[in-house]
């Protein structure tokens, strides 16, 4: 457990580095990530390195006993490279190139600019890679923020044509696999197929799932482009890429495959902001960020990461970006630095140091004000840093619960939503906000992952259940609880052989006969308290009929160890689902209040209060029987508890 | 009365052709239409037809003893095609070349387009136009789809001057025409007029209309190409279109003058679900759709059809594209066939046999499920082939009201709404929904159309009223009950001389000195019952005022046999005006329960109930007299009765 | 003291001009606008001038004794023109050209343009400049309507680095000024600058700040070429332009510099229906505008015009351009016109003689309807006519309050919103109505104009704070009301140093040491009445607090006599401020009726009734001092009185 800090030297004078390294090492960072956004600086010519300030920067740092992440700084290539060579920008899908201005504009297809990032990441690598002090590098910064995965370049569409052909061989192929006769739509060659933009209405959903799959695939290329030069250069340095949080354009499990750890960029209060939470809710969480957001990501990404991740960037105060932007509950950096640690992460490193009082993020707060007063998060840090002897040696383990989340299955849900409010991941957020309720610890998987030695397994939705992915679920030992539209579709965006739930029917012996999506202001009532809304599935079969709507369709559905789904459950529906399910599979539940959070690392564990009211630890079971470490029984607003159970 | 089903041969087995056309003939599908998007299988290279399977996929429907519809494949030009031609491309009103893609691609001013149309229409019509199965043909399909009516390519701007100067004759008589004086928009020459689009604000509206009255005509004439190709080549058999539910960009009158019925594409549920209804409503009738959708546009397209019309695809379940997408309530699909019949349809066929688990409709439901099980639509469909004989030899009769829509009403209040709540179609709709409420039948015509005969002529908006319908107005014998913005346009787009209602001041001796668009939050109450919201009229004049707002503006106006509303009235307003003019026409009316209504078929009666409750039908008159063919005098929920009056 | 109207001869014909001028004489129309969009008829070929019409409807109208301003006609260049330059047009930030077919088509920046404008206006200015009824010239026609001030064009491009180099010398300076550091946005040359359009995210705020102020510049230089063409030819008239309300693109004060006076354009109910009120408030004022709407630009103006304005187009009845375009109460034409002669109006000019029954503006009214006859605007014109002499040798006087506008601030909070309500134009309209409502006068200046004399100086929010200004303000013997982000920036768009508020700090001993922007639901009381809703600033320093929000954060405080508000108020806490802040200042206040508005010109006292209810003046004070002159006590709705006070 470490706290780290993003920091740019080119933005400050020269002569402020030591003291700004000096202060880092007091409040307690151990961890300095800087470059990623350095070209101009670093190559201010074409071919003319300016190395010396970097040098020195990093000199400074290591003088002040501080380990250096170090960017590669493609995401922002400077004008002379892009007016040398224009092709390297992304077009976007109205045909328009994107202009230099701010950043991420090339595109992931362009062959110069792969070649030029080569250039720039050898020669970074080159000088830096053996460099005691650089222990980890970060390839580029937040691909596909803006928007920036998918470019329609002419670059894009020749690599598209290339990928479609390695991937099915000939066109006939292609044409059969996405049922290209439908509309005419078949293709006498791979040269005759572009990307689908511009198209007059939709275009066909397979097209359209391949063109992602592409651009999923031109990042984990890209990516390795960068980890293959700096692995040869920089032996034994942790290689990582920071992601970004309810970003899906591309597979992480699939990029981070090609790194060391994943690590990602926790903006608590700006997330709610932008999310699809109600008024309501936004209003409530408006200073602390809503209670599973950040747990969701924590946990998805130590999946991600095969266990090891990070923060990258941890929100300090308000941030300039999202609609509205308030100032964090006093306290709630330390909790949400703790809630990371918790889960196990490595590193917290927040953004900023120092308030930038220019350019886009001026508005952006970070440990120091822009006038180097310190400010709220920094007194915070430096209280998590004075605490953390006292988590010393715990580490992670198995959740009980495995939650299962794919990438592809997100792209297949979106290309054909069929009801405007179906949203896989908040459908997966919801069911892990369920469990989180319930008092548990969940593991985020990708489907491709092992998935023994849980007691439970959780897919709230995955139309494609490849064999592997069948088989390993028949022989798991687990619960399962299935959710809507599973096994519906064919690796090619088609319906499933003998309708959904296709290869799951191993499973479950119900045929989902049809679908339909429910508007807003309806709802299906169950027999039992809850209802169904947004999606509803007809079932036929055999599996017992655990609960039914008011007019008696199958809602709940239970075969063996497998329990079934047939809609979108809302929230009072989903908790008995779910606590019903835990009993089946013998994992203690407690309903906890709307505000409080628990969570176990090795023997030590937390809650966290995500309320602006105190809440106290009752409802979690005997408070006498908790050895405090952080914290007691009652928990302030904001407030963080900890502690060891006696031995009895 | 004829049960059909839209079928595509080429998206199954060949194997399979057989059996679908025997079940299909089981269930009592008579008549199939196949076709409208195979050219990419019918010539898979250019020039090289592969007509074998059309061949045999049409004989093996005729030896099941079931008609064909054959549809050109214009719709869906080929890849090779356009890659061939990029001039074929429409380009949309950003000046961006639409992509292929999808379908409807196609610029209707393209020369190479009509000449490529010409040659697959001449060879299609030539090979099957004798075949004695293909009773039918239909031209492209659902013209104007996906927004494609308007086309802003060179070729439509070339094909635009063409038609200016053939309607002004000299550029003269264009800049007189649309008062181009103003804002110095005057022309030297026909070659310096563009289309409409990209203006820094919005264009002149006689600018405007006429771009959309050559859009709409280049319809006409594309259309024109297709019918005489196929007339020549298929005498006797009938052409139609398949036209599409409230859309209102072209003249499907003036479409329909070359072909010899109207057909439509119902589908109430994603009407419903799209268009303008308030939230409680959408709900309400989620599964039924509303109970005037479809049989506002039977009445519509009878007229379109000149007495003779189909539904060419009628909804059998779920569909995928719009927002939410229910399930019928059990028993609707029969219901929405019957009331189809109710109003003189010669076929009603349903979109599709079977449901394609592939490509960009994988989720539209058919008769069969993707697993060739019958869908609940094949169930409803053989009750109604069942009960077909029970209406043996009922056909349609004049209705006693006529109600006047025209395409180019819509164009001029379009262009210029002055109030953006003020939609024709919409109050067309209200206005017709009125009289179904109060249990009539209706016909819907063009103004252009013979009038004569009926007790009440409706108008609820007709802008321009060209000098033979005044003529024929003021000759006529009917109560007329005409509604605001009637008159207020000339031809050019111009303000009426001596202001509206101009060419009905004949009628009506009244000047609109004043009109005004009202907020929604915003109604004027009249002296009775109801109010005036979202348009509102000063009335100076003789005619009798039969009611006024509280502040004392005339809001309802007589003068003779003529009627005048001043404004858009409410429910409560409407209901009572309609009333009262049917009394004075001599018009027996009751006011029908929200969710039930009528419709006569000759001697056969029929109530229908898109309630999801049960109805009785006491509300309707003494039941005793109804001799009931189809059920009796309580309808369950989506219930169908029919009955004969016993003679006295 | 001198009514007017906007006639267009050109649009009528020409054997109506003598009855036309003759009744506008009739009215007691003093003053005749025309030829601002005659350029096509002007110049109907390339060189080919036809004066004669002009000429004659100059001569006719001066022939009645009215007096003529004559318009530039370069919003509207012609069709032959814009074919053979089409680098005239703009660009749109999509970086598509702008066609012709409506107005204002053309670039600033295009040297084409400024060529072909400065020939016609030389042209036109030669011709009538020495013309004796030609009283006064008004260039051009609002520019920016339409949103035309920022264009991407190459003429755009080429410009705007010509403006960068002049204003940094070179380009290190810009970079250190932009902070281009970040994201690696350093050039190395001018030609490397692009205008800041398309960018992946948002550009550099530097960047568009100096985009925005390059665009104002060039309507500014824009505008002088034609200033400069008629002085030379017109010595002694008046040059004008009509700025539009609530139109904040470019500087207003700039452009007027270059003006003997400023107009506006007053559109009260469009301007209500199009802005930010809530519904209940559009519904309510629906037919009166909002009370302080109108007088806000009329004190706005004032300032503009140093002292001398005129309402160049006073709407006349319904308008065509707002959503909903309702008529206006019985009286309110004269009302406003009331209004604008009490803030000293030199001219009110009704927009337009004849409503046009053709073209774009066809439904906006006119003081005569199509038809010639009299619209009810025409009879209260008169009345107003009748009355001016009871005003005679009335005239404005320095208001006790002050309240500061900058166009720039506008720009700046614009660009970076940091809280999507943060509306700038909208904060500085709620204060001057709370002003309004007190019963005050209000001048508002450019924060760069003369400051002395007042008692109260009012500076709703001011980024920027130059050193001058906090000059004038630390001399000044007002009391000063200043709201949140007043002194947080630099020129350059960065955090002014040693935080905000930067150079007011001299003023006010605090430092803004963080400032969050709230979402719409949430609100922070203040322990007085009210609360702060939108923005609120954290405040640390030596200020006294007046008042604290309820958990005890600062927000009203006071050094000296300088009062600063550190968030947005709502009307409540507003009221109190405002109403505490006159009460140091000596202003005596008085809280109005809602619909109930003063104001003293020279002697008279008016009181205006925007209600529609009728109102009396006692909340005003003791009515039997008052020697009426128009009305009297009690305001019936849409009523006027004035009054002078008896000698005591």
């Amino acid at each position: 457990m470490k706290l780290g800090v993003c920091y740019y030297p080119e933005h400050w004078p020269r002569a402020w580095w030591r003291t700004d390294a000096a202060r880092m090492a007091e409040i307690g960072i151990r961890r300095v990530r800087i470059g990623e956004f350095a070209w101009s600086r670093i190559e201010p010519e074409p071919g003319a390195y300016a190395w010396e300030w970097l040098d020195a920067a990093i000199e400074t740092l290591a003088a002040a006993g501080l380990e250096v992440v170090l960017g590669t700084p493609t995401a922002t290539p400077p004008k002379w490279l892009i007016n040398a060579h224009p092709d390297i920008l992304a077009v976007d899908r109205h045909g328009r190139p994107r202009k230099f201005g701010s950043r991420r504009h090339y595109c992931f297809s362009s062959e110069t600019y792969r070649r030029e990032s080569a250039r720039i990441v050898t020669d970074l690598a080159g000088r830096y890679g053996a460099h005691p002090a650089v222990v980890a590098w970060q390839t580029d910064n937040e691909y596909g923020c803006h928007d920036t995965i998918e470019s329609y370049s002419d670059s894009a569409a020749r690599a598209f044509r290339t990928w479609l052909e390695k991937r099915y061989g000939d066109v006939a192929a292609l044409n059969e696999a996405w049922g290209a006769v439908f509309w005419s739509q078949e293709y006498r060659s791979f040269a005759e197929v572009e990307p689908p933009n511009l198209t007059v209405t939709e275009a066909n959903p397979a097209h359209r799932l391949d063109f992602q799959r592409f651009s999923s695939d031109q990042v984990v290329s890209y990516n390795r482009l960068q980890t293959d030069i700096i692995r040869a250069h920089a032996p034994g340095r942790d290689v990582v890429h920071n992601f970004m949080g309810f970003f899906t354009a591309f597979d992480h499990f699939d990029v981070a495959a090609d790194l060391d750890a994943a690590t990602w960029d926790s903006y608590p209060l700006g997330f709610l902001e932008q999310g699809w939470w109600p008024d309501e809710t936004k209003r409530r969480f408006m200073r602390q960020g809503h209670p599973d957001q950040a747990a969701f990501h924590h946990d998805l990404y130590r999946g991600v990461g095969r266990g090891r991740w990070q923060v990258m960037e941890q929100q300090p105060g308000p941030v300039n970006w999202a609609p509205y932007n308030p100032a964090p509950l006093p306290g709630m950096v330390r909790l949400w630095t703790w809630e990371a640690f918790a889960h196990g992460a490595e590193v917290v490193s927040y953004f900023r140091w120092r308030q930038a009082p220019f350019a886009q993020e001026q508005m952006h707060a970070g440990l120091l004000r822009p006038d180097s007063v310190e400010d709220a998060a920094a007194r915070e840090a430096r209280q998590v840093f004075s605490e953390l002897a006292l988590a010393h040696g715990a580490s992670t383990q198995r959740a009980p619960v495995a939650l299962l989340f794919s990438y592809e299955a997100q792209w297949m849900l979106d290309i054909q939503r069929q009801g405007a409010s179906f949203d896989y991941t908040q459908l997966c957020f919801e069911w892990y906000s369920a469990f989180r309720r319930l008092g548990l610890d969940v593991d985020i998987l990708d489907p491709r992952q092992d998935l023994t030695g849980y007691a439970l397994i959780a897919a709230p939705s995955l139309p494609i259940v490849r064999g592997d992915l069948r088989d390993r679920l028949l022989n798991s030992n687990a619960a399962l609880l299935i959710g809507p539209r599973s096994g519906s579709k064919t690796e090619q965006y088609r319906i499933a052989e003998g309708l959904p739930p296709g290869a799951l029917r191993g499973l479950l012996p119900i045929t989902i006969s049809r679908v339909e999506s429910l508007r807003p202001n309806h709802t299906e009532q169950v027999n039992g308290e809850g209802a169904v809304t947004r999606w509803f599935e007809h079932v036929d079969g055999d599996a017992e009929v655990v609960e039914r709507t008011a007019a008696g369709a199958p809602v709940w559905l239970q075969h063996e160890c497998a329990t079934y789904v047939a809609g979108w459950p809302d929230e009072t529906l989903l908790r008995r689902i779910c606590e019903s399910v835990c009993a089946r599979a013998g994992i203690e539940t407690v309903w906890l209040p709307e505000a409080l959070r628990l969570r176990t690392l090795g023997d030590l564990h937390f809650a966290f209060n995500y309320g602006s009211e105190p809440v106290s630890l009752d409802s979690v079971g005997a408070t006498e029987g908790m050895n405090f470490v952080i914290g007691g029984p009652t928990l302030p607003p904001a407030g963080v508890a900890a502690w060891r159970r006696m031995a009895r």
